[in-house]
């Protein structure tokens, strides 16, 4: 995988920065250092050629001149929690410490582009944004799609004369995003874009960790604390929880391992049976008998296969996603009733917190890493990188051109030691399929 | 209505109390006096006879003898916070103050006492108690119903040989604690019913407060900021929320009054149309062409005249109350197609919080607020009072007939200042109806 | 007492809620109901004259012109939560509903209104207020003091042409209020003076709870809660936390109910010894030899008696408070002497949240509270009444003269069956006097 | 450095978790697989021999037999968030997954294993700790020191016929615990000497983080929250929070991050003076009549050059920790000289947050990550790995010797791009050195 960054040319302009911090000259990112993708070796069998990626950080020189620069934020997709820290955090580092005062707030996605769009950009200054972290969403407002026509946004941008574009958004947002930068270098635009991955179900490939996902997490373990609640509550209770993720079983995972009351979780990595003989409501059964309660976490893209969609589960939503069916709500039916068939009281209290997660402020851990996201892109986008997300590998802050992030998705491996950890915190069997 | 309190008979042994805090004999409650039910009083024309509440509190004389006494606590319905707070507070008094080291927990509500049950009640110390009130839910159980054969329950209770019998639960256990107390004195038995109301609702006759609500109403207030929060994140966003409150919206509008960023709040006590020319929807569409942004919070029992129930509306659940149809669910698809015909984009974003306010541990203030009517019911027990709840009114703590307290529902009255208040608050039409 | 309110002349103008909630006409106050003071009687020995207070709300006659008054708000003294959520209500309330949309808001209390003050009062707008409730403090910013000229203030206030004034505070600013009413008075001016007393304390006559109280008592709980677990994690752990309580000990005995881990709660109404045979050490040495660790909540004007000051006690701050000596340090030293003297070992962990407290945003209780205090001071104001303050009693929300309020504190009644319920809950002997 | 892990003997019994997870077998860990300590590489200059260090994980060969296993549990020094979580998650893997059913909590730390304690170990089940990680601090008590006499802990564990050690605790308890492991060594005893690195500070060498730094931070920001509201509250209001860190300035810098509202920051690593041209004193007048507040946060370990101690700064705590003086209350007098000299006023308000911070329960993402480490401790102790702690680093778990890890301590490099971001984050100078 080519992991180079593409820059818009050379960087003429000093940084403002290496005058303001002299005696931190040692802060500037050195080119030829760089950031190992692998941190495990095998001993006996070292591989030749390891890919490496660049380091994220402020560079000596620059490339736009930055009195006379341009930037413009647009959060696209669903919410998540950080991304006003994330506006913020470009505004401040962008006004404070390159100088650059221009900064465009689009509205509303990318549809707040779009020629005639209802919705005109607004400016944001330092005092505009200096308390927006403290409040979930983002204040630019958001939506889905607008990438249908990328040569029409690319006007807009010209229009307006953006040289920055940053781009907070999931998968079809960086794709949008490449497709700009692709426009515009052939235009031959002096337009840098800059991604910032955004996807609460942390499931972007070369980034360790995605920003809001932990506030996710740390948000979804009150959901399952009242399930357990409940559970205890009523003989036979089940409290049931579905949480976000539509590909990868992070969330649930994570959720369950920092709260440590969930019995059965549910991803869409590891496909499951419900009835006897080794199915999830087989071993519900026998977990209520021993201990009449239960806890179960299901992730919202498990068990697709369980159900048949009318619509032959294909219709999509403006993003491009499959609608899936609900499957907290097929399960909650079918325990329902698998014990009335059996004369057994069972009471299922089902949650599903939903918007409660995403609209969350972030959380102090993520607030911090949303903030150098933030002045990463900031440092990248000035030195006229392009075509670009900025995120974290090994613990590093690194750049990684969009066309390799988008490449596929990061999901759960249940063959590894992080699904064994989940398992054994669970207890529930490794295996619930029939066959 | 008749205010007066059963007591099983004369009260001969001293308080223990009297002993341990000699120099707070002040302390003990002269019988003389009472608490007044009303407040406010017309100057120009005063009533004669006013009726009064006994003042709940610690006695000098108790009918029972301490160390001979045994008491049993049942914990009945849908969970509430405060539930631990309230079964903590009573062992403690109980066995620190009076003495009373037998007291036994029926498990899951009512049925837990029936022949045959396969909960055994459970023995509660300080031990077993000292810290459960920092979890959610009731350490004992509940469940709805159970109130079928109250002899087989006073069989029960003489054959364990209880005392006083400390009940928490709403109108229907309340109705049932009356009737074990009616036949318990029919058949001479020496067993004290002492009721706890608990209502999330907030919706018991003479009780200024009851204990969850403030809770509640607390952790309402996290969804209707979510709510706000997705509004604002999308174009014409509309944050919906669904809260608790069958026959009375308090949570509503106590949760709005907290949290002032509701716009349309609707309760089952004021009757709405949808449609233009003066229905929700019509108001919801200026409001957003102004705002752009609109929360809307809903109790669950609101509107339920604008569904027309299959079943005809009259299925019933365990504890006897009517099941009601989806009015959030309702609302939404309802603003959905109205906007779709005008061809408005609106963006809804459901949120039922549901089991995740009950299911909450008490806040300090409710914490509070059910160590006090512990201890008061304990007081009550110990001197023989039966047939009765404590509860708050004036600010001052009283004791109740349960046949009062049971007459009929506190509810929103929408011609009062109280309900001035909150349209004031939202800003709302003071009327949603056509005609 | 004299419970009569003073207004400022014959209400000529029609109230325009009247207009806009027509069906509502019964929201509106009758002068001729009032709010008992008390509300226990002695049923073999009523009162003949009973004292009864004017019901807060709003009246259908104005003695303002909306569109030509002009309101100003104040704060003063030390930070109380809900300061902000007050501020916005009045603000909301004025230009919404009655239609006054000059307000202003004075900066730093009195001082702000000082001929030559560094600080011009801001324009307060329902835009520049709708989400201060969100965070702590005031947005006026506060100072003590500044009531050393009160004809000056009332200078500034008559060259502003302020019609009402808003202050919120203390007995000081209180006091201060009442002099401006006066004055305002002999000169003639069209000005009413309406106080919403802050005490974070709760020590307010007639006022059954103050704003900010609850927050601070639940926030206070943490502390408490951070003392137990330190106790609990060393050899004879002692947890000591100081909490505010100038004169009472409000907050120490209600978080002490809310949260039941503290074993010795010391408060100003209850003079206590240290030494044996019946001082604090020795119990608390009993206790530790029992329970390994303990939990002690001192309120800071305990105890005062124990220390002797250097100025002889009675340095004052610029609000005309005693500066007290620190009884949490000094029986921090007591206890680590005393134990060392014995040569057993104990850990101290002392807790002083202090400022963590007051700063608090508040809770949603204390949120709805101040939302409703300060819908009922513009009622008040718009109606011409002045030289009053807004509070709660019985559950009522009631107008009090100032000179009624500032006569005494409410203080602990140690002979109450409220600091019995505290002392039951603690398990603290009622009494820990050597003679 | 030396990173090879020492081992008792050869493994010769198979993993019970190889049998419960049959598909599970790459879940576990290949010994020719290893982590690289340094994940930047200079592409001109690549190093020849990389250090690598131990993966951790579960091994399929044990040395220990299950059922004859015996484990104990120390916590030691001062109190840490996650503390308990550790314990549980020890305990839990021990118990159900390698079915190790005899382990035994050491109360107070290093003490409670000496000859003659006073606290007998208590015994640790599933059912004892399957709670604890909801509340702070550590269910075993914990003490500073108990090193003076190694030999005889050895001695008690040899009696007590423990087989694997797990000790949780800094710099000291781990030093004690490479003694342990030696003279057990010496002894020829089969005795895994297994730490968990505690540290609040985040100060251990080799370790990306260390549990309960991050609940810490997070605590932390509440702190300067309140400051920032105190500061905002008062005519050039000051708010000052002193936070933890002897050595290192990690809390107070990611407390920073993560809340923007800090304007200066103190930490041990960069020196700074206090008197103009160049000090805090002179910069805090400049911020402070431009923007009329300002929030410090000083981490305890600042500035202690600036402070001549009586005792010439040589007394030690316990642990052997130099006593610090305080240098929050030194700024708080240094501040109020300064500018009462100036006769400019300045209110400034002191928080101190102390034990609240340590006490509190750990932030989901504390608590899984100590309920990995526990996991992996086990692991490693099952494979009679010994004198080595578990950790992580470039995100990935790992063996360290304990030798290596406490060769020295980690601190900030305020040449690094790391510090660079704080200063970017407070605006502040980069240097306020006189010379």
């Amino acid at each position: 995988m080519d992991f180079s960054i593409k820059t818009l040319g050379e960087c003429r302009f000093r940084s403002p920065i290496l005058d303001n911090y002299p005696h931190l000259e040692s802060a500037f990112i050195d080119e030829n250092k760089r950031v190992r993708l692998n941190v495990i070796v095998d001993v006996n069998n070292p591989e030749e050629e390891e890919p490496t990626l660049e380091i994220a950080g402020q560079r000596r020189k620059l490339y736009f001149n930055p009195p006379y620069t341009r930037a413009a934020i647009v959060t696209c997709g669903g919410l998540c929690p950080g991304l006003n820290d994330v506006i913020r955090s470009i505004v401040m580092e962008s006004h404070y410490h390159y100088g650059v005062t221009s900064i465009m707030g689009i509205r509303y996605g990318y549809n707040g582009l779009k020629e005639g769009s209802p919705y005109a950009p607004v400016e944001l200054t330092p005092d505009k944004v200096k308390d927006i972290h403290k409040i979930g969403g983002t204040i630019l407002g958001s939506s889905r799609g607008g990438t249908d026509n990328i040569n029409s946004l690319v006007d807009s941008l010209e229009k307006m004369g953006i040289n920055i574009l940053y781009t907070i958004g999931g998968d079809g947002t960086l794709t949008g995003a490449h497709e700009i930068a692709s426009i515009a270098e052939k235009r031959g635009l002096p337009l840098s874009v800059i991604g910032i991955p955004k996807t609460i179900d942390n499931d972007i490939n070369f980034i360790q960790k995605s920003f809001g996902f932990e506030t996710a997490f740390s948000k979804a373990v009150e959901a399952i604390s009242g399930a357990h609640v409940e559970a205890n509550g009523a003989p036979n209770g089940v409290g049931l929880v579905k949480l976000m993720g539509r590909h990868s079983g992070f969330i649930a995972s994570y959720a369950s391992l920092a709260m440590n009351d969930v019995n059965f979780i549910l991803v869409p990595e590891q496909p499951f049976d419900l009835d006897p003989p080794n199915g999830l409501l087989f071993h519900l059964e026998n977990y209520l008998i021993k201990r009449k309660h239960a806890v179960i976490c299901v992730a919202e893209g498990a068990g697709q296969e369980h159900m048949v969609s009318a619509k032959g589960n294909t219709e999509r939503d403006k993003s491009g996603n499959i609608r899936l069916n609900d499957i907290g709500v097929y399960i909650k039916e079918r325990i329902t009733s698998y014990f009335r068939d059996r004369e057994m009281e069972v009471n299922v209290k089902y949650i599903d917190p939903s918007y409660l997660i995403r609209s969350e402020p972030a959380c102090p851990n993520d607030s911090l890493f949303c903030g150098l996201l933030g002045q990463y892109a900031v440092h990248a986008g000035m030195a006229g990188k392009t075509d670009m997300i900025v995120g974290m590998i090994n613990d590093t802050y690194i750049h990684v051109p969009i066309k390799a992030a988008v490449t596929g998705r990061k999901t759960i491996d249940v063959t590894s030691q992080f699904w064994n950890n989940v398992l054994q915190a669970t207890g529930q069997p490794g295996n619930m399929k029939n066959s």
